[in-house]
C-alpha cells in the first residue's frame, strides 16, 4: 500500500511516527510512505538555511527528536549561538541548538555545492534512517519559498517572516494575512505530483491547515493532483474541542477569517476530501460538503500508541473508502 | 610607542600576549600595537570561512584560547563536527570546535553581507577586547590568500592546501614547493602599509618563517615598506637550539633548501632586519649580513612572564638600534 502525506512539523511528525508505527505493529510488509513536507518556513539563519519542518520529520521519524518539545534535537545545547550572541549576531529568538547547526551547516554546504534541496533531504534522511523505514521524504519544492505575516503594530502595516511571527510573537499579534514569496513560481519537488496522483492512499496529518499543509496545497500541480488523483483522501483534525492542540493554528484560521473549528479547516479541503477524522468533541459540527465522510475517534496524540491508533483509523476509514 | 608586528598563529600570540603584559607591567599608557596577521593559511570548511591565525590571536589576546594546545577554544566541545561526520561530511583532520564554530558562522555571515575581512576582523576583536588594550588587529589583506603545498606521494606530485599538509600529514610527507595562491594580487588590507611605514618599532614574533611571516612578507607592498621604515625591525628566533620551538618550521625551511638555524631564519629577513633576538644555544651561529645586530637570550616562552621578558629585550634592542 503506497501512502503519501502532506506534513508539516511537529503534528505531521508525530501523526507520521505513529502512522509507522502501526504499520510496523500490524505486521505488514515494510512500508511504502511518501511525505511530502513544508518548507514554506524555512528560513536562512546567521547565513545558514534551516528547513523547520523537514527538520522536525528527520529527527522524529529518525529518534533523535527532543521528546518534551517535539522539535530540535535530544540532548541538544546551545555553545554556538551563545557565540553568536556575544559576536552581537541575531536573531536570538530563534534557538539554534548545536546538533542542529550541524544539519544547517550539511545542509548549507551542500546546497552551496549545487544540490537541489529535493537532493539534500534526502541525503539528511539517509542519516535518520528514513529509506530503511520505508519512507521517502520530500520538500514540497526545490524552490525558496518563504512565508512572511503581514501584521499592524503600534498602527504601522509591516510583514515579518513566519518564523519571527510564530516563534518571537508568538503569533500574539494578529496575522492581516499571509504573503508567500516564490509560491506562485514554485514548482513541486521531483516526485512530489506523481506520489499523490499513484498512491493508494493519501493522508492530511494534524497539521497546521493554514501554514503547513495550506502551504503545500498553493504550489502549483498539488491541488490538482490532490483532485485528480483516485486514491481517497483522509485528513486528521489538528483541532479538538474548539482548539489547536498546538501550535497557533487559531491566530492562522483567523487570518482568513475562520472559526477554530474542524468544520472550518475541513472547508479548507473540501474540494478533494474523501474522509476526515474529527475527536468526538468535535463531532456535532456540521461539516460544509455532505459528500466528505466523517468518523470520529479522540485525537490527542498523547504518546506513540495513541499515533498509531489515529492513523490506523485514518487508514480504515480510507479502505472503506475505496470499497 | 607606535608597535607593529606582523604574526602567524600560536608562537605570534603567545609572544604578544607577553609583550602586552611586559607594556602594562612596565607601567607604559595602553599600548598602541597593530597586529598584521597572516592569513595565507585561510581554508573554507564546511562552507565557512575560517582564519586560523587570526582566530589564536583573537583569542590568545582575548583570554579566550587553549592553553594547552595554544589554539582554539578554552572548554571546548565538539559537537556540532560530530554531526557533520554523521552526515558524512568532511574533512574530519581538522577539528573544529563548536565554540570556534560560532566564530566562522559570524565571519561567514558578515563577508556573505559584502563585508571585507579587515571590518569582519574588527568586528571579532571587539568582542575580545582587543582596542581596550590598545591593539589594533588587521589581516594582511582583505583577498582571499590560500597556502597551497606541492608534494610527491607515491611518485605521484599533488598541491594540498596547507592545513591538510600541516594537520593531516603533519608535514611529515616533504614539501617540494609552496604555492600562495592569490598572493601576487593580493593588496595589503587597508592600514598594512602605513603601521609599518610609521611605527616606532617594527616587531617580528617568533612565527614560522615561511608560512607565516613569509607568506605576510609576500603581500605587495610589505617588503617595500620594512625596507623602508624608519623603524628599528627587530625579530625574534622561532629556531631554539638548532629545531622550532613548535610546529614544523623544519620542514617548511627544508623546502626552500634551507637548515633549521636561526642565522637562515635572519637571512630571510636581511634586507630589512635591524637586530635579531637568538636563543644561547644559538648564538654561535653566524648571520650572513653584519650590520644585524644579534642578541641572545633564553627564547622560550614557558609562560606569560617569560614571554612578557623576552618581548621587553626585543623593545630594549630596538631602541638601542634607535640610538
Amino acid at each position: 500500500m503506497r501512502i503519501t502525506a502532506l506534513a508539516g512539523g511537529v503534528g505531521g511528525a508525530r501523526f507520521l511516527r505513529g502512522l509507522l508505527h502501526h504499520l510496523r505493529a500490524s505486521g505488514a510488509d515494510t512500508p511504502d510512505l511518501t511525505v511530502i513536507a513544508n518548507t514554506g518556513d524555512d528560513i536562512t539563519l546567521f547565513g545558514l538555511r534551516v528547513s523547520p519542518d523537514v527538520d522536525t520529520l528527520l529527527y522524529t521519524l529518525g529518534g533523535g527528536v527532543e521528546e518534551s518539545q517535539g522539535w530540535g534535537r535530544a540532548t541538544e545545547t546551545t555553545r554556538v549561538q551563545g557565540e553568536l550572541a556575544a559576536y552581537g549576531v541575531g536573531p536570538q529568538w530563534f534557538t539554534l541548538g548545536d546538533l542542529d547547526v550541524g544539519t544547517h551547516i550539511a545542509r548549507s554546504l551542500w546546497l552551496g555545492q549545487g544540490l537541489s534541496l529535493s537532493e539534500v533531504t534526502a541525503r539528511l534522511a539517509q542519516r535518520w534512517g528514513l529509506p530503511e523505514q520505508g519512507v521517502r521524504l520530500l520538500p514540497m519544492s526545490d524552490s525558496p519559498v518563504e512565508t512572511h505575516v503581514v501584521l499592524t503594530e503600534d498602527g504601522e502595516q509591516r510583514a515579518v517572516h513566519f518564523q519571527e511571527w510564530w516563534v518571537r510573537l508568538r503569533a500574539g499579534v494578529p496575522a492581516d494575512r499571509f504573503v508567500v514569496a516564490g509560491l506562485d513560481r514554485a514548482g513541486a519537488a521531483p516526485g512530489v505530483l506523481d506520489a499523490i496522483r499513484t498512491a493508494d492512499v493519501v493522508v492530511l496529518p494534524p497539521s497546521n491547515p493554514v501554514v503547513s499543509i495550506g502551504i503545500i496545497l498553493g504550489v502549483p500541480g498539488v491541488r490538482d493532483a490532490l483532485r485528480g488523483t483516485t486514491a481517497p483522501v483522509v485528513g486528521v483534525s489538528p483541532i479538538v474541542g474548539g482548539a489547536p492542540v498546538r501550535g497557533h493554528a487559531d491566530a492562522c484560521l483567523a487570518a482568513l477569517g475562520l472559526p477554530t473549528t474542524s468544520a472550518a479547516v475541513a472547508g479548507l479541503y473540501e474540494d478533494f476530501l474523501d474522509g476526515w477524522l474529527v475527536d468526538p468533541q468535535d463531532a456535532a459540527v456540521a461539516l460544509p460538503r455532505a459528500r466528505v465522510r466523517v468518523h470520529d475517534e479522540p485525537l490527542l496524540m498523547t504518546d506513540v500508541a495513541a499515533a498509531g491508533r489515529i492513523a490506523g483509523t485514518a487508514l480504515t476509514l480510507a479502505a472503506d473508502l475505496g470499497r
